[in-house]
Protein backbone atom coordinates (compact mmCIF):
# COMPACT_ATOMS: atom_id res chain seq x y z
CA UNK A 1 0.00 0.00 0.00
CA UNK A 2 1.42 3.34 -1.12
CA UNK A 3 0.08 6.82 0.28
CA UNK A 4 -1.13 9.29 -2.31
CA UNK A 5 -0.93 12.94 -2.16
CA UNK A 6 -3.87 15.36 -3.75
CA UNK A 7 -2.98 17.00 -7.37
CA UNK A 8 -1.68 20.61 -6.54
CA UNK A 9 -2.69 21.55 -9.91
CA UNK A 10 -6.61 20.61 -9.60
CA UNK A 11 -6.95 22.46 -6.69
CA UNK A 12 -7.82 26.30 -6.46
CA UNK A 13 -5.89 28.90 -4.64
CA UNK A 14 -7.93 28.59 -1.74
CA UNK A 15 -8.14 25.03 -1.42
CA UNK A 16 -4.45 24.71 -1.99
CA UNK A 17 -3.87 27.49 1.14
CA UNK A 18 -6.71 26.56 3.35
CA UNK A 19 -7.99 23.17 2.16
CA UNK A 20 -7.53 19.85 4.04
CA UNK A 21 -5.98 18.09 0.65
CA UNK A 22 -2.37 17.50 1.17
CA UNK A 23 -1.54 18.01 -2.49
CA UNK A 24 2.91 18.45 -2.52
CA UNK A 25 3.96 20.69 -4.90
CA UNK A 26 6.87 18.53 -6.34
CA UNK A 27 9.38 21.00 -7.88
CA UNK A 28 11.18 20.06 -11.48
CA UNK A 29 13.45 17.95 -9.68
CA UNK A 30 10.28 15.98 -7.81
CA UNK A 31 11.50 17.66 -4.66
CA UNK A 32 10.14 19.26 -1.82
CA UNK A 33 12.09 21.01 1.12
CA UNK A 34 12.11 19.15 4.62
CA UNK A 35 13.41 21.68 7.33
CA UNK A 36 13.53 18.71 10.19
CA UNK A 37 13.07 20.54 13.61
CA UNK A 38 13.92 18.49 17.26
CA UNK A 39 10.54 17.18 18.96
CA UNK A 40 10.59 19.69 22.29
CA UNK A 41 13.26 21.76 21.88
CA UNK A 42 11.85 23.02 18.14
CA UNK A 43 15.79 23.51 17.27
CA UNK A 44 16.70 23.00 13.62
CA UNK A 45 18.77 19.99 12.86
CA UNK A 46 18.82 19.70 8.77
CA UNK A 47 17.63 21.16 5.40
CA UNK A 48 16.83 18.42 2.85
CA UNK A 49 14.90 17.25 0.26
CA UNK A 50 11.74 14.49 0.21
CA UNK A 51 10.19 13.06 -3.10
CA UNK A 52 6.93 11.68 -3.59
CA UNK A 53 8.69 8.49 -2.42
CA UNK A 54 10.28 9.74 0.52
CA UNK A 55 7.28 11.44 1.83
CA UNK A 56 5.15 8.35 1.44
CA UNK A 57 7.31 6.52 3.32
CA UNK A 58 8.11 8.73 6.11
CA UNK A 59 4.12 9.02 6.23
CA UNK A 60 3.73 5.04 6.81
CA UNK A 61 6.83 4.07 8.80
CA UNK A 62 6.77 7.01 11.08
CA UNK A 63 10.73 7.11 10.60
CA UNK A 64 12.52 10.35 8.35
CA UNK A 65 13.13 8.92 4.59
CA UNK A 66 14.52 11.89 2.16
CA UNK A 67 15.99 12.24 -1.15
CA UNK A 68 19.82 12.76 -1.22
CA UNK A 69 20.40 14.88 -4.21
CA UNK A 70 24.57 14.27 -3.66
CA UNK A 71 23.85 10.46 -4.11
CA UNK A 72 20.68 10.58 -6.29
CA UNK A 73 18.78 8.25 -4.13
CA UNK A 74 16.20 7.70 -1.54
CA UNK A 75 18.34 7.82 1.89
CA UNK A 76 16.84 6.02 5.53
CA UNK A 77 18.22 8.92 7.44
CA UNK A 78 20.41 7.07 9.85
CA UNK A 79 20.99 3.67 7.64
CA UNK A 80 24.50 3.91 7.79
CA UNK A 81 25.10 5.90 11.38
CA UNK A 82 22.41 4.93 13.34
CA UNK A 83 20.48 8.16 13.35
CA UNK A 84 17.59 7.70 12.66
CA UNK A 85 14.92 9.74 13.12
CA UNK A 86 10.99 9.32 14.44
CA UNK A 87 8.47 11.57 13.07
CA UNK A 88 6.29 12.86 15.72
CA UNK A 89 4.50 15.17 13.56
CA UNK A 90 4.57 16.32 9.85
CA UNK A 91 3.37 20.15 8.94
CA UNK A 92 3.34 21.68 5.64
CA UNK A 93 2.84 25.15 4.43
CA UNK A 94 0.75 27.94 2.73
CA UNK A 95 1.36 26.84 -0.53
CA UNK A 96 2.53 23.46 -0.16
CA UNK A 97 6.34 23.57 -1.27
CA UNK A 98 7.86 22.81 2.43
CA UNK A 99 7.43 20.69 5.10
CA UNK A 100 8.81 20.75 8.98
CA UNK A 101 9.17 17.46 9.93
CA UNK A 102 8.96 17.52 14.06
CA UNK A 103 11.53 14.03 14.91
CA UNK A 104 12.78 12.40 17.85
CA UNK A 105 16.61 12.06 16.82
CA UNK A 106 17.70 8.62 17.88
CA UNK A 107 21.25 6.91 18.47
CA UNK A 108 23.66 9.31 19.87
CA UNK A 109 21.47 12.92 18.83
CA UNK A 110 23.60 13.73 16.06
CA UNK A 111 21.70 14.58 12.97
CA UNK A 112 24.35 16.00 11.16
CA UNK A 113 27.35 14.08 9.14
CA UNK A 114 30.26 15.96 11.21
CA UNK A 115 28.72 14.26 14.20
CA UNK A 116 26.98 17.59 15.40
CA UNK A 117 23.33 17.05 16.95
CA UNK A 118 22.56 20.28 14.18
CA UNK A 119 23.91 21.10 10.36
CA UNK A 120 24.16 24.86 11.65
CA UNK A 121 27.09 24.65 14.20
CA UNK A 122 28.33 28.37 12.31
CA UNK A 123 26.89 31.58 12.62
CA UNK A 124 27.96 34.38 10.43
CA UNK A 125 29.02 37.89 11.54
CA UNK A 126 30.45 41.00 9.35
CA UNK A 127 33.08 43.47 9.88
CA UNK A 128 33.97 45.81 7.49
CA UNK A 129 32.96 44.28 3.97
CA UNK A 130 33.45 40.75 4.61
CA UNK A 131 31.16 37.96 6.52
CA UNK A 132 32.94 35.33 8.59
CA UNK A 133 31.69 32.44 10.44
CA UNK A 134 32.04 31.37 13.89
CA UNK A 135 31.47 28.14 15.70
CA UNK A 136 28.90 28.18 18.31
CA UNK A 137 30.13 25.14 19.84
CA UNK A 138 28.26 22.03 19.67
CA UNK A 139 30.43 19.40 20.18
CA UNK A 140 30.63 16.51 18.24
CA UNK A 141 28.42 13.32 19.55
CA UNK A 142 30.49 10.87 17.04
CA UNK A 143 33.80 10.85 15.02
CA UNK A 144 32.66 10.81 11.63
CA UNK A 145 35.72 8.80 10.35
CA UNK A 146 34.37 6.12 12.54
CA UNK A 147 30.72 6.13 11.45
CA UNK A 148 31.39 6.70 7.60
CA UNK A 149 35.09 5.52 7.29
CA UNK A 150 35.71 8.63 5.20
CA UNK A 151 37.14 12.08 6.46
CA UNK A 152 33.89 14.15 7.11
CA UNK B 1 29.51 49.27 0.97
CA UNK B 2 28.43 45.65 -0.06
CA UNK B 3 29.54 42.27 1.69
CA UNK B 4 31.16 39.68 -0.27
CA UNK B 5 31.40 36.29 0.00
CA UNK B 6 33.83 34.00 0.01
CA UNK B 7 34.11 31.58 -3.74
CA UNK B 8 33.12 28.00 -2.39
CA UNK B 9 34.91 26.37 -5.38
CA UNK B 10 37.76 28.00 -4.23
CA UNK B 11 37.62 26.22 -0.63
CA UNK B 12 38.28 22.41 0.17
CA UNK B 13 35.88 20.30 1.88
CA UNK B 14 37.50 20.89 5.10
CA UNK B 15 37.39 24.28 4.65
CA UNK B 16 33.58 24.75 3.26
CA UNK B 17 32.88 22.40 6.49
CA UNK B 18 34.83 23.88 8.89
CA UNK B 19 36.22 26.90 8.36
CA UNK B 20 35.57 30.80 9.21
CA UNK B 21 35.00 31.58 5.45
CA UNK B 22 31.17 32.42 4.58
CA UNK B 23 30.97 30.64 1.37
CA UNK B 24 27.17 29.94 0.57
CA UNK B 25 26.66 27.41 -2.54
CA UNK B 26 24.53 29.31 -4.15
CA UNK B 27 22.24 27.22 -6.80
CA UNK B 28 21.64 27.40 -10.49
CA UNK B 29 19.08 29.88 -9.48
CA UNK B 30 21.67 31.94 -7.65
CA UNK B 31 19.33 31.00 -4.37
CA UNK B 32 20.26 29.75 -1.08
CA UNK B 33 17.28 28.13 1.26
CA UNK B 34 16.37 29.99 4.35
CA UNK B 35 14.56 28.50 7.51
CA UNK B 36 13.22 31.65 9.57
CA UNK B 37 12.51 31.28 12.74
CA UNK B 38 11.64 32.96 15.85
CA UNK B 39 14.27 33.75 18.47
CA UNK B 40 13.57 32.78 21.90
CA UNK B 41 10.65 29.97 20.77
CA UNK B 42 12.79 28.24 17.77
CA UNK B 43 9.14 27.82 16.01
CA UNK B 44 9.54 27.70 12.30
CA UNK B 45 8.13 30.84 10.94
CA UNK B 46 8.82 30.36 7.00
CA UNK B 47 10.80 29.01 4.59
CA UNK B 48 12.57 31.05 1.73
CA UNK B 49 15.07 32.22 -0.48
CA UNK B 50 18.24 34.50 -0.53
CA UNK B 51 20.42 35.41 -3.19
CA UNK B 52 23.42 36.87 -2.59
CA UNK B 53 22.25 40.84 -2.84
CA UNK B 54 19.01 39.26 0.06
CA UNK B 55 21.94 37.71 1.95
CA UNK B 56 24.69 40.49 2.25
CA UNK B 57 21.67 43.50 2.76
CA UNK B 58 20.16 41.34 5.86
CA UNK B 59 23.44 41.43 6.96
CA UNK B 60 24.11 44.94 6.60
CA UNK B 61 20.93 46.14 7.71
CA UNK B 62 19.81 43.26 10.62
CA UNK B 63 16.52 43.18 8.83
CA UNK B 64 15.19 40.08 6.56
CA UNK B 65 15.18 40.44 2.59
CA UNK B 66 14.41 37.61 1.06
CA UNK B 67 14.45 36.87 -3.31
CA UNK B 68 10.80 36.63 -4.35
CA UNK B 69 10.91 33.29 -6.18
CA UNK B 70 7.23 34.30 -7.07
CA UNK B 71 7.38 37.82 -8.07
CA UNK B 72 11.05 37.49 -9.33
CA UNK B 73 12.41 40.44 -7.81
CA UNK B 74 13.97 41.36 -4.26
CA UNK B 75 11.57 41.23 -1.51
CA UNK B 76 12.41 43.56 1.82
CA UNK B 77 9.84 41.09 4.20
CA UNK B 78 7.02 43.30 5.70
CA UNK B 79 7.20 45.74 3.19
CA UNK B 80 3.77 45.91 2.57
CA UNK B 81 2.50 44.16 5.58
CA UNK B 82 4.58 46.12 8.18
CA UNK B 83 5.62 42.46 9.47
CA UNK B 84 9.52 43.11 9.31
CA UNK B 85 11.58 40.57 11.09
CA UNK B 86 14.93 41.78 13.06
CA UNK B 87 17.74 39.70 12.76
CA UNK B 88 19.26 38.60 15.81
CA UNK B 89 21.11 35.22 14.30
CA UNK B 90 21.93 33.63 10.51
CA UNK B 91 23.65 30.52 11.10
CA UNK B 92 24.65 28.45 8.20
CA UNK B 93 24.87 24.38 7.58
CA UNK B 94 27.44 22.60 6.75
CA UNK B 95 27.87 22.61 3.26
CA UNK B 96 26.75 26.40 3.16
CA UNK B 97 23.92 25.69 1.15
CA UNK B 98 21.37 26.50 3.50
CA UNK B 99 20.74 29.34 6.14
CA UNK B 100 18.78 29.52 9.56
CA UNK B 101 17.80 32.66 10.19
CA UNK B 102 16.45 33.68 14.40
CA UNK B 103 14.13 36.99 14.10
CA UNK B 104 11.99 38.97 16.25
CA UNK B 105 8.78 38.92 14.21
CA UNK B 106 7.59 42.45 14.66
CA UNK B 107 4.03 44.16 13.58
CA UNK B 108 1.08 41.64 14.39
CA UNK B 109 3.30 38.69 14.70
CA UNK B 110 2.59 37.20 11.43
CA UNK B 111 5.24 35.96 9.04
CA UNK B 112 2.60 34.12 6.86
CA UNK B 113 1.00 35.99 3.92
CA UNK B 114 -2.17 34.38 5.42
CA UNK B 115 -2.19 36.62 8.58
CA UNK B 116 -0.50 33.40 10.72
CA UNK B 117 2.13 33.22 12.86
CA UNK B 118 3.82 30.65 10.93
CA UNK B 119 3.31 29.34 7.73
CA UNK B 120 3.51 26.13 8.94
CA UNK B 121 -0.43 25.68 10.29
CA UNK B 122 -1.36 22.33 9.08
CA UNK B 123 -0.34 18.57 9.98
CA UNK B 124 -0.54 16.15 7.73
CA UNK B 125 -2.44 12.38 8.48
CA UNK B 126 -2.90 9.62 7.27
CA UNK B 127 -6.01 7.69 6.83
CA UNK B 128 -6.03 3.94 4.73
CA UNK B 129 -4.47 4.97 1.52
CA UNK B 130 -4.49 8.79 1.62
CA UNK B 131 -3.15 11.66 3.59
CA UNK B 132 -5.36 14.88 4.36
CA UNK B 133 -4.44 18.06 6.04
CA UNK B 134 -5.58 19.32 9.83
CA UNK B 135 -5.29 22.66 10.25
CA UNK B 136 -3.86 23.23 13.80
CA UNK B 137 -5.42 26.23 15.15
CA UNK B 138 -3.31 29.00 14.36
CA UNK B 139 -5.13 32.03 14.65
CA UNK B 140 -5.19 34.61 11.67
CA UNK B 141 -3.84 38.12 13.26
CA UNK B 142 -4.16 39.93 10.32
CA UNK B 143 -7.07 39.75 7.09
CA UNK B 144 -5.05 39.63 4.33
CA UNK B 145 -7.40 41.11 2.22
CA UNK B 146 -6.98 44.22 3.82
CA UNK B 147 -3.21 44.26 4.30
CA UNK B 148 -3.26 43.55 0.43
CA UNK B 149 -6.24 44.32 -1.13
CA UNK B 150 -6.64 41.07 -2.79
CA UNK B 151 -7.53 37.68 -1.57
CA UNK B 152 -4.82 35.77 0.92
Amino acid sequence: MSISFADPTALTHDQLEEGTDFAPRFDAAGLVTVVTVEAGSNDVLMLAHMNAEALALTLQTGVAHYWSRSRGKLWKKGETSGETQQVVELRTDCDQDAIVLVVNQTGRGAACHTGRKSCFYRRASVSGDTATLQDTGLPRLFDPREVYGTPS
